[in-house]
């Protein structure tokens, strides 16, 4: 075995779970999955078999297990802030799904959590390991853009997911969103103020639960740039993750939705087919970050990306759900004292 | 000579101008090119004499050649609803750039007048008439997208134009985006409100006029859908015009910005050409504009775009610039008897 | 009128007939369709009486009439080299479709007709004024792609034409593949010999009246680059006309099918339209090398694409049908004193 | 561990070899790096070491390990064969880079030697893997295509190997063009007969070696099909592989060239980056004929890609070689007895 792999355990076995697992068994080098664990006796015990690991149903043998050096959390986000808290009270490094937590004081004691201990704490904000995105981001902090003009991205899945789901998910804009606000911070820079606008067109279900299937936020950046997020529950034609940002001197466009390569013609017709989900976009963004995370603590660098980060993107889509709610322009204010920001006031 | 051939004048003869006159006179079959007017006798003289037809610098000579059936006007913005009133009381019948106006009531009474004489009058909204939009539309039309859920366009010029030019043309909404205006429309439907962003980032002195080079407007349809329209003065790499229709069953995406279709590969790289502006960008559309007002004339039917398209248009442009100013969002009032709209109000 | 429209009548008013017809008639400035013939009455007088133009079934009716200046022969082939030879005595400049004649003696006798009245003969290789291939050739021919390597193009009807059409047709090689021969020439020199393949397998028919359906030929260029040119009958999903050149600096590929810039989404897939036939994908061309030939013309500067051009695409034509029928390589004889090319000759 | 993972040790530790190992070593789940082999020390070392496995000079080490089931074989052509008759004689199965050898008798040997050991033996043709052309594939073997009428694949290198390279490679059709036989066999049944043209375009020296560094292959299939395959040392611009199939029913294209899925605009122009060489174009086919491996040997199924299959591919470059040697066409004999395939005669 190689002297630097990182030996890692995960909880929480659910799809994107399992994918992690499979992920750090056996298609990241830097990785070894000693352990997994989830509530569900079935699913850890499947699931460990399958990979020939040790699992059970309770986070205290991950933290139990000395030789374990980091976790990485796939579970529902309201054991998010908790299992961050106790795993870097072990001394775990710890991995963790977007969000932190539904609110801004809870995800501040994670980060703070992790701060004491001395340990690592990375956000699982994939898009920016996928190799699309990473080269153009790459390039435009390089400055190849010039000064940036526009943002412009749009997340939207084929169907929503279940109502049960949308239930405890914090909202569009919490459970869908943050991922382009992070996106935007990563690219653009801070945001300044944001404007939201929200429909229920896809299920009336959506709307009873209070929330929306789409939504579009405008966002003026602090360099003075215009930003623009359209999102959807049910694009219906597939998965679309797409981003453009215009800048004085060049402009980058991200869009890449075949699964394969093949184009295929018949009468009249040239046709592609076209990615149906997150899980068919984004493969090697998913173990890329989980490498990205194991060298960050085997060279004991920064992670790429940080607690701060998440909650940076939450306090924008916390604005979002405000500013929808209000029907008003939402100005953030940033207070670097308390990790780059606070909560959203106009 | 056809028997059907439609007999034309056209006054203005600036670069849209006698890119028309050219048209006319040698690119479309049903058309008559007899007379040219500028107001600038050499620009009327050099263009007449090049196509071989008479040219003066007076519109009353169009206007009292008895055989001239239709005008083209082309000519500055203050001008179109005068001549529109003169023309169609002498029984021409009229094509006419966009705006009519500048306000909706020298709008009014230009349509007004054209419907009194009982002559056509269509706007020109040439991208209605580019094949790629145009077919995109029919299929819309003909319900194979489903209920409509997002409408998107971008409209962006590589530089912008003269301050001069600037300062009277009414501002970016009614200026630039009045065409993404009533392509929402033709495309999506009436518009119910809208909020309006803007920015000055490409240069300090359109702020100084008191106008804007970057802006965004979202839109809520009657239908209940969401609209972005995102412009810029000066996107740098060249001209967009792009528009991304979502529906329910089906999404259709029209963008094709290739001066030629060759694609040319050097070491590392692939690379095609992009249009530079409009006239790169749209070549057919301004000739089928023409030959489809020339086919409403000789078969009796309505024009495809009409004086309340434009009036449509210049409402919403006019709703955009006000929000842009309160910084609110501006509800539409459409009042039916009123030609379908009447001004914005909240 | 313009005092420099050049007048033309033109002869055959079959499918590609009408188009030039049209375009002569509404759609090129320089032009002026003065009359029209067809030895059908019912087809010359229906094309005269819709354009507004005298028609007639005789030939001689445009030789006879003094204003004619031009005539575009879009006869069936046989009767090509004797009207050439006719127009010509009768001082009229020749645009004559390809081939100028199914053998080369009778093809030099027309060329010599017309070098010896001293008028412009240009021959309908409309691909090279289509703008994509147009403006591939501009930069190969300024150096840019450096030493060509390899020549690629494909050509490829969706259906096969009638039988009665092929039997006439000269062969695959000299009705269909001498487009590709002149495209070759014209891209990437002169062809020092060349080997042909060729196959039945869309029709039986096709096989008895001994020609086939599918056509492959490798050339060896006099640079010493290859080139291969694969043709179908019966490509079945559309019409197909690509290039591609490879060269030391650089390479150009050209390829667009789309019949309008659409991208259609559907669940799990996205397509666009594809192009059925040549006269959807070179609309532009048609027109664009009569425009040519007026300007010729009118600045009496040489045509873009002469006699000899013609002859030489006839001579790979010729050598490719031998090539097959004799199973080897054929090299081709070029004598400069016989206009560039004599017969093919191992 | 997981109990089905497949042990493994690797000999050969050049380019390709080290891709290898590095993918058994960590990204492919069921296989188990457990020794690596180079007859240079320091190479054996530095990977022994980077991945945490035994080393040695000695490919009896990799023999001799009772726990290794399977060998990977990357070492230079001529030791292929003898190491297949050692590796199937001690039991393991074998997966070997092509070709097995370079000529017919030796290369029958070592299938006969796998056979009667009663293991696996698979050849490296990766792009069998590749997701691309498995997909296409998959629906070509399916029928939808229709009978096949026209097979066309390109396969360029940037720049040529050197000169060392490709003194031992057995040539530009045995070294580089095997694979399009491989593919060609794959997607478009046996082939009938070949003509082979070559060409030296690129370096002088490759033709002092008695080498091509461009060549064409027309293939005649049994079926009746067509086939063009035109391969390049130095294309100049970039890595290419691409395919077309053409059938009767539908046709299937495959060509995916970007490196990362980013299009950069500048003024007047979009382009995108191009891959340099098959190790961009292919990480995931490399990793995935490996899995295969591992999964044919773990279920007792069939290899994908057999010795026969090796074989085959090289009757085919030899009979290229020949062709073009003796310029002629070369028909292949299939002997069913000797494994489908047997050396090639006109």
């Amino acid at each position: 075995m190689m002297a630097d792999m990182v030996r890692v355990g995960i909880a929480g076995l659910g799809r994107l779970g399992r994918i992690h697992a499979e992920n750090i068994h056996g298609r990241i080098p830097s990785l070894k999955l000693v352990r997994v664990v989830d509530t569900v006796e079935e699913v850890a015990r499947s699931t460990g078999e399958r990979l020939g690991v040790p699992w059970s149903t309770r986070f205290d043998d991950l933290l139990n297990e000395a030789t374990i050096e980091a976790v990485v959390l796939v579970t529902p986000t309201p054991m998010h802030a908790p299992m961050i808290e106790q795993a870097t009270a072990a001394g775990k490094h710890v991995f963790c799904e977007k969000p932190i937590a539904l609110d801004v004081e809870t995800t501040q004691r994670a980060i703070a959590a992790a701060r004491t201990a001395g340990v690592k704490l990375q956000i699982g904000f994939h898009r920016r390991f996928d190799p699309d995105w990473a080269a153009a981001a790459r390039r435009i902090h390089r400055g190849e853009l010039g000064a940036i003009q526009l943002f412009r991205t749009s997340l939207r899945d084929m169907c929503p997911p279940s109502l049960d789901y949308l239930k405890s998910s914090g909202g569009f804009f919490v459970d869908m969103m943050i991922h382009d606000f992070d996106t935007a911070r990563w690219m653009a820079g801070e945001v300044d103020e944001l404007t939201a606008f929200g429909a229920n067109l896809a299920d009336p279900a959506i709307a009873e639960i209070g929330d929306v299937d789409h939504g579009i936020v405008v966002l003026r950046f602090a360099s003075g740039a215009l930003g623009i997020i359209d999102d959807s529950r049910a694009a219906g034609y597939g998965y679309e993750c797409s981003t453009e940002v215009v800048g004085a001197l060049a402009t980058a466009r991200i869009a890449h939705h075949r699964r394969v390569n093949v184009e295929w013609l018949t009468p009249g017709s040239a046709s592609t087919d076209y990615v149906a989900d997150f899980l068919e976009q984004f493969p090697r963004a998913y173990a890329l970050e989980l490498e990205d995370f194991a060298e960050a603590i085997s060279s004991e660098r920064p992670v790429a990306v940080t607690g701060e980060d998440g909650l940076a993107a939450l306090v924008l889509a916390q604005a979002a759900s405000r500013s929808l709610q209000e029907q008003r322009t939402v100005r953030i204010h940033r207070d670097e004292s308390a990790g780059g920001v606070s909560d959203a006031v106009q």
